[in-house]
């Protein structure tokens, strides 16, 4: 594998999931902001879990899901994170890799176990998250591996990673190297309360360094502050070359140069959990862009692996989709 | 909630499943046994899990399944097993506690992590399951609580302990326990090839043990060595005071006494996985004799916990059905 040209390199935040059934007064009383993504230290974590209903556990990490998702595509994939040398540590690594996804960071030594997000599923398949980071916490620029992001076309990196001193470090050092290379960088920006608490910082990379931005319509609101959707839709054009806001069920749009369109969501019969849907976006969109596909066909790529991984619980593409995508998109 | 009369004491190995899609090819190559439960140490199980594909987490154990499938149901259910002091343990903790099922057994302080079973998941629905057990290998007689078990109206003993010397021992004590409190023993005979190891002793347990038989039919047909499951049914007429046996689709047939009689099973639109069909039928079932409904409805209780398990993945309960189960069963 090694050497081999690369679609895409993640960077995010290693992190095993707990996906629990919950209805919206466990929420309420426990303080929890619906739909959200809240970072959680080890106690509250323990108290939440204690408190909370029997779960099931899956790799997530929102970066993590997107190289998942590109890889079960058929695209090359690989993912830098830190995870514990612990047994969810052991699963984290186990799923990505047999998803195909190269993932070479070393375990922590010492420390933090590995991150956990306790994602609660309210029964009209809302999540709400609360991330307790661990090990993740711990990776920096010293985890980057320079020569697996030049021989990546995209370098993908989720906004969570802004949250701690060290990671941020990393992000910015990982995007210098694909530019140097000659490569582009894709951003998410995560969560619509992580771009409150860095929304100048955001703007700035989104203008200087970011060639292709992801952000669902809370997000992309909150990073202009602009309430209005069209509105925020015009302040993002022209910030950087292609942006691309996703609305739920109400499809997406795209923004590509002076191109503008918009885009419908894959029909679905029933939504069970939308744990990963921006993750599967992005990996749709982003196997379709690095395998040389029109922006158009990037974004149907996008709406169909979003529709498959919110008909089920869990943030990762359970079926491959693969000749639906080959057979219908240019 | 120490004191209160419980109507189920499950007893059985502490697991923790990983749900892995694999097809007939994969089974193959790996020289699994398709459908049955094979025995592993911790090499073959690293083996088996680096050539496999990315899987999902959830606490599984036979015994364990149906103890808290009970407790679903709105019964109370006590559960004793093994795990180790670490993060599948912890999973396995908090789950069946979190289903309401009372779980004392101490976590074992040193030696083999928590046990796992890696549950291929074929395409059509069917499970084939690699135990590695770990830490369950240490239970034995001192885990035994002889007050919780006296205060169970049933206590369920799943046939994989006897696999190993120390949990037969727990096995036979708390049989003698829960009958010197004038309490009722039932038996899971597990999976044919368990039934196959330890035929003689299986015999000699359900003709002077048992009060409440399950089983399958290919653990039936093998427990007595006939091939012919009507001829394998009359064998077992006499041998203990009820008898449950399942057919899958179907359905499943009760031998009470002098009384015989089949039920059909319930439908189900498209089965996803039938891991735990067994468990969650003996849940069903032991729910509506703790009860105290007629027999009948027992089984068509069964039926229903059953159908649910295999319409989704994982070997729990995920619904209640109380309102389905409360209406219409007296």
């Amino acid at each position: 594998m090694a050497g081999q040209e690369l679609d895409l390199i993640a960077i995010g935040n290693a992190l095993v999931d707990t996906l629990i059934h919950a209805d919206d007064t466990f929420l309420l009383e426990h303080g929890l902001g619906k739909g959200s993504m809240t970072l959680i230290d080890v106690t509250r974590a323990e108290q939440l879990y204690r408190a909370s209903g029997p779960g099931i556990e899956a790799s997530g990490g929102s970066a993590a899901n997107t190289a998942a998702g590109l890889a079960m595509l058929g695209g090359r994939a690989g993912f830098a994170g830190r995870v514990a040398n612990d047994q969810f540590g052991g699963v984290f690594r186990h799923d990505i890799r047999a998803n195909g996804v190269e993932f070479e960071t070393p375990s922590a030594k010492e420390g933090s176990p590995t991150g956990r997000c306790l994602v609660f599923v309210t029964p009209d398949a809302n999540r709400t998250m609360q991330t307790y980071l661990g090990a993740a916490i711990e990776f920096g620029p010293d985890d980057l591996d320079e020569s697996q992001i030049a021989r990546a076309k995209y370098t993908f990196l989720e906004g969570y990673l802004w949250d701690q001193q060290r990671a941020k470090l990393a992000f910015l050092q990982a995007a210098d190297i694909a530019h140097s290379a000659g490569r582009k960088v894709a951003l998410t920006l995560s969560d619509p309360f992580c771009v409150e608490r860095h929304r100048e910082e955001f703007r700035q990379l989104v203008e200087n360094h970011v060639d292709v931005l992801f952000a669902n319509e809370a997000e992309i609101c909150s990073l202009w502050q602009i309430p209005d959707f069209e509105r925020a839709i015009q302040a993002t054009r022209g910030k950087c070359p292609l942006a691309v806001v996703t609305r739920s069920e109400k499809g997406s749009v795209v923004l590509a140069g002076n191109k503008a369109f918009a885009v419908q969501a894959a029909p679905v019969e029933r939504v069970v959990d939308t744990t990963g849907a921006g993750d599967q976006y992005a990996a749709g969109f982003l196997f379709g862009l690095s395998s040389g596909r029109r922006i158009e066909s990037c974004a149907r790529i996008a709406c169909l692996t979003a529709a498959e991984v919110i008909t089920h619980y869990g943030a990762r593409l359970v079926t491959t989709l693969t000749d639906q995508v080959m057979a219908r998109f240019s």
